[in-house]
């Protein structure tokens, strides 16, 4: 059955964080490798193209990051010293294998941790209804963490699927799983969300969701 | 001088509404050429080169419209109807003469009548501090006049540049131009700006912009 | 049947606009008069309050408008020189006949001309679920107009009841009415909105919504 | 000197949290007392009204926390089973030390962990061309970090004042502190920010603020 109030958003599945050669892979190496995150991530597509809708959210960079303006500082000023996520180079390409497929949304425009800051990926789920996100891709506690708590915010369900995302370290991995992401969100693992919501008990009303309460 | 304050932001200079193949050029055309829009956004152009940013706001959508949704209404129906800014066709392409140079700035993802809505236009004014804003463009009284009615919202000053818009009927034009963006704007012909703002006396602060209330 | 994925927004229904020795009711009393106004709105409300949610999205300012800055224009501007909408006066406080009840929602925080733009009303209508917005109050091309204009922005299934709005003129009223909303809702007599809408055929979803396009 | 571009924000100061009868000062107090939070606040505001804006962001709801909608879950859900911050009750009152001044500014609206996604915060911020941010109160790695984040995302050069903020564990609090904040904000004491920007080297322009990088 097609949950058609229900998306995986997945945000910044593209070679800086995914392909060996990416600007940031050793940053998330640890992460990923261990738990297995971008087989996870495959999995958890394959079934939600079945299940639910698909939304990619992809970050980029004109030549000289005039987006982000003259005197960064933060992680931003980060993705500038690595050079990262300049369009039109491999690394803004999305990793091979998460390619969107031709019925999967894009929410263009990312240029913010926050993606409903900057991209329009309010615009593209209201118009579709949908209510239930489910989140996974990079940084963990970085753009997934601002996006799944402004989504809270505005009203969705929020999912986070923790084996499908990574941060710079374990401890951080660890820590917004277990303590800050339960703030706003409910943690499944890939498995369990699609056993229990894509392909589980339908998700109907908001008051009928308490196995994953 | 340059003025790092100011931005001329183009709404939808793009083939559907410039170009004479263009979906919605007929729409356009009775204002479009009476008013010399489209010679008149080029000086405009020109001049905003040398003086202060350029930030083109293009719109754009998938195959099918997903972004819309499935029970579409009002003039995004139209949109739809018209088949009009498919991505990857020439109608969505932005109009030869109007293409961005390499310092332009492009704001990313409109699909709202409001810029501020979907695309990253606040966001890549922010970072560079700018304050000051120009709308040139298309419809007059659709989006242009809700991204302008935004900016006002937001702190912004705010141009009309009245003979660099266009809408769908003579009436409707002179009745944004003449009885509505006053609310929320200042008027100026193209000349206009260029020569009191551009060109002319430094804008530097609110107090000092009573040439042009 | 209570309608709980509708609400009527009541836009600045302050004495300010309704009451005679508001600072602002000669500005709408010709239009207020002709199309009695202040009675249609009463008997909207009568209705809706049976019906579905009632929001009150009211505007009010610190002495001193700091929220409005040190160089207004426009229309704010305006508002400041008739010293309206001060907090703790007279004149911002509910129109007696339009004192929210006590399940009627307020939207706190309005300052600019779109209620989306400062106030929490997309925060209360998320949270309820609510999908069709009844707009009526002040001023028709203004704050109504640009609310309204979001509000199909942000997907939102809207109508404009013509006869509950005011403008400062006929002229401006008659075209918003005719020219403007249409673009963007669906503009009903408030006996048509309460016929069909309220008391009539379900509105449930989009496709089903044919008699009023 | 007062800096017109800066402001002290205040989030959630209220009784609830500040005061001993406050519904959630026990879930503070370990992290209040050990930092002495309270002093630090008033010492903080003290300068601040001498040299900078103060804002105040409180949060509140109707009875019956209609804001929230019918399927609260995570913190805001917490909120309601401790039955915080309900109007006209004297837990949503400003604890009485840092009751706002007549020249402060009072951001309304707050009903989300981010301040800027439902209160006017963004707007009168703007409104007074105010670019630099200095967070302080509660919860730390709840809503002040919410509102951090999207300041950041939203272009203010922001600051966290750490003994100014208190989370529910000290574990929390260290680890926002020394781990997430560095991201996106300036992290510092409250005699550090006000010795060395509310009463130092004045902050002018973003490229000579190593100091505090």
């Amino acid at each position: 059955m097609f949950k058609n109030d229900t998306a995986v958003v997945l945000i910044e599945c593209q070679n800086e964080f995914c392909s060996k050669e990416g600007a940031l892979y050793n940053a998330v190496k640890d992460v990923l490798e261990e738990n297995r995150v971008l087989d996870n991530i495959n999995n958890l597509l394959n079934s939600a193209r079945e299940h639910c809708y698909v939304v990619h959210v992809p970050i980029s960079f004109q030549q000289g990051y005039p987006e982000i303006g003259k005197n960064p500082y933060g992680i931003l000023k980060g993705v500038i010293d690595a050079g990262a996520f300049q369009k039109n180079e491999k690394g803004s390409e999305f990793y091979d294998a998460f390619k969107p497929a031709q019925k999967d949304i894009i929410a263009e425009g990312k240029k913010t941790l926050c993606a409903f800051g900057s991209s329009n990926l309010d615009t593209v789920l209201r118009a579709n209804n949908i209510k239930n996100l489910a989140f996974a891709g990079f940084l963990t506690n970085v753009c997934v963490e601002a996006t799944a708590r402004t989504a809270y915010d505005r009203g969705y369900n929020v999912f986070v699927i923790s084996d499908c995302t990574a941060a710079t370290s374990k401890e951080e991995q660890t820590f917004a799983t277990e303590k800050i992401f339960p703030l706003f969100a409910r943690v499944l693992t890939h498995t369990d969300f699609i056993n229990q919501v894509l392909e589980g008990k339908e998700l109907t009303t908001r008051s009928e969701r308490g196995y994953y309460q």
